[in-house]
């Protein structure tokens, strides 16, 4: 069972933003900037290109919301998307709100945050998503 | 008019590798490294995450075949992805054959190929995608 599908099985807590049938969204606990969030399908699939067709064709219908969220809710030009994989063997998708490339750049020293600052990302995303 | 609309017009030449009524994929003439291709949907939208869903959904539909195809191709661990879209205002989604993150790193320098060196790239991921 991967960590992912333990914050799934709600064993282990996360920052959740949203959830449907086929996707948790959560932010990243490693973030690259504030309001990095992680979208996972709820199947064991290690790499994204190997998910089911309906997970890939509704994974970004599932995070578009999320993006806009993300989008208004921090300073950035937009929302940019990455997937790497080589850490955790079940696919997940990076929303990081950029300003430039190098906020995407996963070599950079990630942020410490605390569980308040991790509220504070969460809650103004959840108020965007309900707006 | 972006240059992307221009290469989809045939206005300007590309190393094509795919393409649909909704997308083309051809290779980055500014690769990170050798197999990385970029997949751009045929409406001028400046940011991902406003193409309407039908391009949202069907995006990666078309993109997981090539994703596919460069895994086969180039030494990786996989296909990682990639959506910045600081540069040119149409959207385009980076398929990059990763063997670390620093592969996905958009600070570093590109590699400069020469037309014979694109053409064999070119032409291992169509050799892959018609096997």
């Amino acid at each position: 069972m991967t960590i992912f599908s333990k914050i799934i099985a709600g064993e282990i807590p996360s920052y959740k933003v949203a959830e449907n049938d086929q996707f948790i969204a959560f932010l990243d606990i490693f973030p690259l900037v504030r309001g990095h969030v992680l979208v996972v399908p709820k199947i064991e699939v290690d790499n994204f290109f190997d998910l089911p067709q309906e997970y890939i064709s509704q994974l970004f219908i599932f995070a578009q919301p999320i993006a806009k969220a993300i989008e208004k809710s921090f300073h950035c030009n937009r929302c940019g998307v990455e997937v790497i994989g080589l850490d955790v063997p079940h696919a997940h998708v990076h929303l990081i709100p950029i300003n430039s490339a190098d906020d995407l750049n996963f070599t950079r020293h990630k942020l410490k945050l605390s569980p308040d600052e991790f509220k504070d990302v969460q809650q103004k995303i959840l108020t965007a998503l309900n707006n």
